[in-house]
C-alpha cells in the first residue's frame, strides 16, 4: 500500500440520509433497476489522464498538483499504477481508461516507449489478478508530443502518419492483451488550424485510412471490442474533423465504416459543439452507432473544454434516459473523463469528485429508469406520432409528389396544428427528477 | 413605371475613384477574370423575401417597413413584381429567387393558393420576355404559416407532410416553368424544439423519404436544375437536423442522395454553426455537394440570425478563393438572403445595400483570382504534403498498421515537425485583399 | 366568467405523491420557511405580456395562438383583462406585472393611448377589489412601435424622447394609482445597430438624464416603490447599454442613482451575457442594488432570448441560495416573464406551464433555505477567507505597497495553496437538491 | 550579436509592390497621418511574452518552439534579452513590454526573484543606451505560479495578497526605472471558479484596496506613466471581474478611481466578452478611460483566448478609426500581446508576423484617417443627432417627466422615424478601407 490515500476508507452505500462524505448515498451497486444491477448499468470508469497524468496546468499556469509518482522514470510509472488501482479499489469501480502516454515514460525511440508500455501493461495485468477493475477501453495519445503538432493520421508528413500507426497498433496490442471493452480514438489534431495551408480532402481521405486499418487490425487479431471515434468540434485543432456525432456518421459513410465504428460521446464536447449532451447520445442511437459516453461536463459559461464532474442530476437524467431507451451500453460505459479543478490539491477531492459524481449519475439513471417505467412519456410521444402508424400515411411515402398533391386537393386537405405540449412534458420530467 | 424608385438611376461602373453613391467602384459585368466575365463568375441573385416581403418586424417589434405593396391580393402582388423587376433592372443582375409565399397572397385552400402561385408565375414569365434577369432557384416557405410549427415533412401529422409535399410540387413546377437553375429547401423547422416530444428517428426517415419524393419528381419532369439543401443549426427551431454541411452530407448518404443533391451555403448560418463561411464551402467542395451560396453575413456578437449585407472584403476573398478553387459556380450563385437594417427605411436604402454588397463580392472576387493566378498560395500547400507525393507514401497507405509499425522500428522513424508557417501565408494572402 | 379556461380547477397544493396534473405538488404558500410563508418567500408574478399579448410569432413565422382577445378594441382589452384575473385566480398568485402595450390597444394619438390605458387600468382598479392578486410592477413597452426603433430616451430624435418620457410618465402614474410595488425600465433599444451611426458619449447622457427624471419623477408623485433597470446585453439591439449588472451599476453611478435605483435580473439575459443566473444576482447583492427576477430561462443552445418556464431546479436554487443570501425578496418578487412555446396552443398549456415553473421554484426555495439552515457551506466559505479576520491582516488592508514588501522579504513569507475544494462543495450542495 | 535571427535582415519600408517577405508594404515611420508621423500614431510594441517566454503549449500538448534561452539561469535570461532587442531592431520598433517572469528566472525566495529582476532590469537599461525601443509598460505576472492558483488581489489567504502587493512594487520600480509610459495590471485570476466558495463582495473590496495602492505607490515615487487595468471576461477564471471596459469603469467609479486607471483593450478579450474591438474603444474613450490596446485577435469559431496576429485590415480600421476620434494615443501604444500560431516554429516566423501585423495596422490607420478627413461619416453622424442641438432639445433635457408629457399632448407629438442609413454608412466605409 502507498500511503496517498492514507486514512481515506472504502466508500460503500450508506442511504441518502447518510451525511458521510466518505459514503454513496444514491450509488448502489446491486441495488436492481429496470431488471439490471445499478453498476452494469452505469458501467463506471475512472480515467487515468486527469485522476493520475494531469498536472494541474493551465493556459496561463503550470502545475499545481504535486504528486508522489510526477516524473518520467518506470519507477514513478508503477508507484502511480499502485496509486490508481487503490483508488479504484476505494472507489469500487469496474473499469478505467487510459492513454499510453497516462501510464508510461516516453522512450528516447519508438521502440523504447512500446517497451515502457508493454512492461507498465504487464504491471497492470499483474495487479488485474487482485483487483476486480477491468479495463473499458485503451487509447493513444496522438496530440500531446510536439511531434503531432500538425496532426496524426492527417498529418502532411507521411513519416507521422507511419509513427501514429504504429503507435495506435500498439495500444490496440495493450488493449487487447487486458481484456479491455473498446478501443477509443479521439481526433484533437485531426483538424487544421487555417484553411490557408491545408488540404482538407487529401487529410480526409487519410483518415479515413487510417481508421480502416484500424478496423482491419481488430479483426486480425481478434479483438472483440468496438471501436469508438470520440467527436469533438474544436480544441486543441480550430477545427477538428470529428466535429460532433452526425459528422462522424458522414465520415463512417463515406468510408463503409458505420457498422464497424461508433461513438464515445462526452457530454462537454457536445456543448462545445452546440448541441446538448441528449441531443447527441439520442442522434447516435437513431443512428446506430452509439457506443459509450464521457461523463463530464462543460460550464455553460466557458467555450474552452472545461471538463469538470457532473453535478446536475436533472441534466444528467437526460442523458440516461436516451440511453435507456437505446437499449443501455454493451460495451461502453460510463467514464469520468473529468478534471479535477486546479485548485482541488488534497487526495480527498480526487475521490470525493468521484463519489459525488457516482452519485449524480445514480440519481440520474434512478431518476430515468422510474419515467420509462411510469410510461406516460414515451405514451405521450407515440401518440403525437399516431397518425403515421395508419396505413394510408405508411402507403403515402410510398407514392410521389404529384399523386400526394392531386390528394391534398381531391379531399381538401387543410392540416390543423396540435399543442406540442413542451410544458406538460417538462412538468412530467419533474416529478420523477 | 412604378414610382417605388423614382429618381434612383441604374448602376453602371464608374471605377474605384468614383464617389458616386449610385454606381459601382469595382463590380464590372463585363470585366474578365480569370478568362470569364465577371457576372459569370459571381452570378448575382437578388432575393424576393427580405427586400419586397419582409416588413421589418423582429422579435421585439413590428413593421417598420411602409410598401405600397403590402396587403394580401392579387393587385398588390402583381405591383410587388413590379418594382422588383424594376429593381432587377437598375442593378442590371443576372438572377432572383423567391418562396412561394413571398410572391402571392395566400388562399383560403390548397388549391386557391396553388393557383395564385401559377397566375403570378404567369405573370413573372411575361416580365422575363423582355427582362434579362432570370431565375437562380424557386422555393417553397414550409415555415411561416402556423400550420407548419412542428415541421413539414418531419411534422407528427402526415395531412401535414402531405400538404407540404403538395407545395413542393407546386412550386417545382413554378421554378421548372420559369427556367429556374436550381430548386432550395431549407428546413427551418425540420429539426425539434426538445427531445421530449421527438421522435427523431421516425423524423429523419420521413425527410429522407421527402428529400427522395423531390428527387423523383425533378427525373419525372425534365428538370435539369440542381436540387439544394441549405445548412443551418437552428432557429427557429432549437435544433435543425440539416446543421451543416458535414451533417447535410451524412444525411444524403444515408439515403443515398449524395450525387443528387448539393449545399446552398449561407454566411450566416455557417457562423451559427461554428463554422467560418470558407469550412463551410471548403468541406463541401471536398465532399462533391458544393452548389450556391447565400452571401449574407452574421454579426460575430449575435447569437441569431442577422442576415446582413457582407462588407467585408478579406473574408469574401476567403469564400470566393475557395469557390474558385472549387472550380466555380455551375448552377449556382451568389444570392444576397440579406434583409435591410430594419431602419433603413427608404427605397435608395434597398439599392444601396445591393450596389454595396456586389462591390464587395467584385473585389473579393478579385483579390481570390489574383492569389489563385500568383499561384505561391497553392504552391505553399503542395509542398507542404508533397511527402504524400512519393510512391512509397502510397504505398503505405495501402499496408496495414503491423506492417508499418515493424517498419517504423527498423527504419527508427522519428518525424521532425515543420513550421506550419500561417503567419506567412497570411502576410501573402494580405499582399492581394 | 369567460369560458375561456373553462374545466380548469383552481390549482391547489396536494404534496410531492400527487399525479394530478393539476395540482401543486411542492408550492404551498402558507408552508415556513426560514420563518416565513412559502408565498412571502416567492412573491410570484405573472407576465401579462407573453401569456396574453404575444402571439407565437418568431422570426420565421406568424402568428399561432388564437386567443378570443386577439384584436384591437377596448371589448377586447377588457376581455383580455377578465381572462387574466380569472388565471390569477386559478393560480392563486399574488402579484402580475404588465407593459401599457399590453392591456391597452394603441390610440390614433399619444393623448388617445394614455386615455385607453386609464381606462384599463380603472378596470384593473375595479378587479382589485374583488382579486387577491397585486400588481408587482408596471412598465411601458418602448420598443414595439416602429417610432421607437432607433430606441427610447436615446433616440437621435428629441420628440422621440419626449414622447417616452410621456409615456413613462403615464405608466408611472399607472403603477402608482394601483399600487404597483415596483416600476420597470427595460432598455430593449436603448444600444445601437451600428457604431457607424452612433454617438455614444450623447445617447448615455441622455439616458442618464431621462433615468434621473423618472427618479424625480417618483418622488415628486409620492410613488413609494423601487425603481428597476432590467441588464440584457442584446436583441433586439445589437450591444444594449444595459448589459448587465456589472455594467448597469456603472452607469448608477455615473448619473449618482446608485441608491435610488435597483436591477430586475432576468436568468435568460444573464446567460445570454456570459453569465449565469447566481453569478447577476450575487453581483447585484454585493453592489446593493438587487431587486428583483424575471424567472424565465435561456436555452444554453439557442443564442437569442428563448423566455423559456424554468425546469432544472438545482438551477434555480443556485438562485434562491443568493436571493436568500441577500435578505430575500423586499419589494421584488419572483416574475415569470416566460412564453409558453409556440407550439404549446392549448389553454391548459398556459396554466401547466405556471404550474411547473412554480413547483421548480418552491422546491428550490426549500434545498437553498435547507442548506442555508444546514449552514455548513457557510461555514466552509467563512473558513476560506478566515485569514482577513486576524488584525495583521485589516492593518495591511491601510497600509502601502513598500511597507508590505519590506515584510514579505523581511518574514520570508512563501504563501502556500490550499485546496479550493469544489468539488466537496458540489456534493455538499447536492445533498439538498 | 546571437545567430538566432542569422540572416534575417532589417525591416525597411520598400512600399505595396514590394514582393520582398522582409520588408514593410504599408508601414512606414516617418510618412505623415494627420500631421503627425506614422510611427507615433501606432506606437509599436513586442510583447516579451508570448514572443520569447512562451514556450508553444496548449491544454493538449506541450512545449513545440526550441530555443536556446529556454531555462531557468540568469545567463539565459541574459541571452534572451539578447535576442529580444536583436529582434526589436529588426523590426525597428518603438517600445516593448514585459512580466517579471517572462524577464528572469524565478527565485528560490521572493528576496531572489527581486534581485534576479533588479539585475535584469540593469541589463535591460544599458541595452536601452544603445537601443532606440523605449519601455510602453511593465506588469506583474501574479497568474502563473502555483501559489496564485486561487487570485493574487482577491486571494482568501492575506498572506499572498502580501506577497503579490510586494510583487507588484517590485515591478512597478523596474518600470519606473526603465522609463515605462504605463504600468498595467491583468487580473487572470482575480475572479472565481465556482460562487460556492467565493466571497464577492470581500473580494472586491479587496481588489479595489489593492489599486488604490498601487495608484498611492504611483504618486510616493513619482512614476508618471499611467495605470492600466486590462479587461478580460474569463480564462483563466470561469470568471474575472474585470470582465469589459464598462464593468471596470464601474469598478473604479466604486473606489474613486476614475480619474487614475484607464484601460489597456485586448481585441481578443473584446472578443470574449461580447463585443466588437471597437465597441470596447468607443466605450472607454466615452468614458474617459482610453488607455491602450493590445492588437491580437481571436479566432471567432474559438471560445478561448488565442492571442492572434491581426489580419483583417476592415477591421482594424474600425479599431483605430475610434482611437483616432478619441485624440490617439497618448502614453498608450499598440502592443501585440500575439503569440505565434504553435506550429510556426522557425525564427523567420516570428519576424514575419509581427512584419505582417504591423502592415496590417499601418493600412487600417491610413484608411481610418483618409476617412476622417473626409468627414462625410462624422457629418452623418452629426446630422442625425442634429435636432438635438436645437435650444428647446436642450431645454427638454432640463425639465421634468410632466412637464415634457403636457408637451406631447399639448403640441400633439407624433415623431415619424427616419432610416438609419447603415448600408449607406458601411458602403461610405468601404471606400475607404
Amino acid at each position: 500500500m502507498t500511503d496517498f490515500f492514507k486514512g481515506i476508507p472504502a466508500i460503500r452505500h450508506e442511504g441518502p440520509d447518510s451525511d458521510n462524505e466518505f459514503a454513496f448515498r444514491h450509488y448502489n451497486p446491486d441495488e436492481i433497476v429496470l431488471g439490471k444491477r445499478m453498476e452494469d448499468h452505469l458501467r463506471f470508469a475512472v480515467a487515468y489522464w486527469h485522476s493520475f497524468a494531469w498536472p494541474g496546468n493551465d493556459p496561463f499556469g503550470g502545475q499545481t498538483f504535486e504528486r508522489p509518482w510526477f516524473g518520467d522514470s518506470m519507477d514513478l510509472a508503477r508507484l502511480k499504477a499502485d496509486v490508481a488501482f487503490e483508488m479504484f479499489d476505494i472507489l469500487n469501480v469496474p473499469f478505467f481508461c487510459f492513454h499510453d502516454a497516462d501510464v508510461r515514460p516516453e522512450g528516447a525511440s519508438f521502440a523504447e516507449s512500446r517497451r515502457n508500455l508493454e512492461e507498465i501493461v504487464d504491471y497492470f495485468a499483474r495487479k488485474m489478478e487482485t483487483s476486480r477493475t477491468r479495463l473499458l477501453w485503451g487509447t493513444a495519445n496522438l496530440f500531446s508530443h510536439r511531434r503531432f503538432m500538425a496532426g496524426a493520421a492527417t498529418n502532411p508528413d507521411p513519416d507521422l502518419f507511419a509513427y501514429a500507426a504504429a503507435t495506435v497498433k500498439t495500444c490496440m496490442d495493450a488493449t487487447h492483451k487486458l481484456g479491455g471493452e473498446n478501443y477509443v480514438l479521439w481526433g484533437g489534431r485531426e483538424g487544421y488550424e487555417t484553411l490557408l495551408n491545408t488540404d482538407l480532402a487529401r487529410e480526409r481521405q487519410h483518415y479515413g485510412r487510417f481508421l480502416s486499418m484500424v478496423v482491419e487490425y481488430k479483426h486480425r487479431i481478434g479483438f472483440k471490442g468496438t471501436i469508438l471515434i470520440e467527436p469533438k468540434p474544436q480544441e486543441p485543432s480550430k477545427h477538428q474533423y470529428d466535429y460532433d456525432v452526425a459528422t462522424v456518421y458522414g465520415f463512417l459513410k463515406e468510408f463503409g465504416l458505420e457498422n464497424e465504428v461508433k461513438v464515445n460521446i462526452e457530454q462537454g464536447h457536445a456543448i462545445l459543439a452546440g448541441h446538448s449532451f441528449e441531443h447527441e447520445i439520442a442522434t447516435a442511437a437513431s443512428l446506430g452507432i452509439f457506443g459509450s459516453i464521457d461523463m463530464n461536463r462543460n460550464d455553460y459559461q466557458s467555450g474552452w473544454d472545461t471538463d469538470q464532474f457532473p453535478d446536475n442530476v436533472p441534466e444528467m437524467a437526460r442523458a440516461y434516459y436516451e440511453i435507456l431507451k437505446a437499449g443501455g451500453f454493451t460495451t461502453g460505459g460510463t467514464n469520468f473523463d473529468a478534471k479535477l479543478r486546479r485548485q482541488s490539491l488534497d487526495p480527498e477531492d480526487l475521490i470525493l469528485a468521484h463519489v459525488g459524481a457516482m452519485d449524480v449519475c445514480a440519481r440520474a439513471l434512478k431518476a430515468a429508469a422510474a419515467l420509462l417505467e411510469d410510461g406516460s412519456l414515451e405514451r405521450a410521444r407515440a401518440d403525437r406520432y399516431a397518425g403515421w402508424d395508419r396505413p394510408e400515411a405508411q402507403a403515402m411515402l410510398k407514392s410521389s409528389l404529384d399523386e400526394i398533391a392531386a390528394r391534398v386537393e381531391s379531399e381538401g386537405i387543410d392540416p390543423q396544428p396540435r399543442s406540442g405540449r413542451q410544458e406538460r412534458l417538462e412538468n412530467l420530467w419533474n416529478r420523477f427528477v
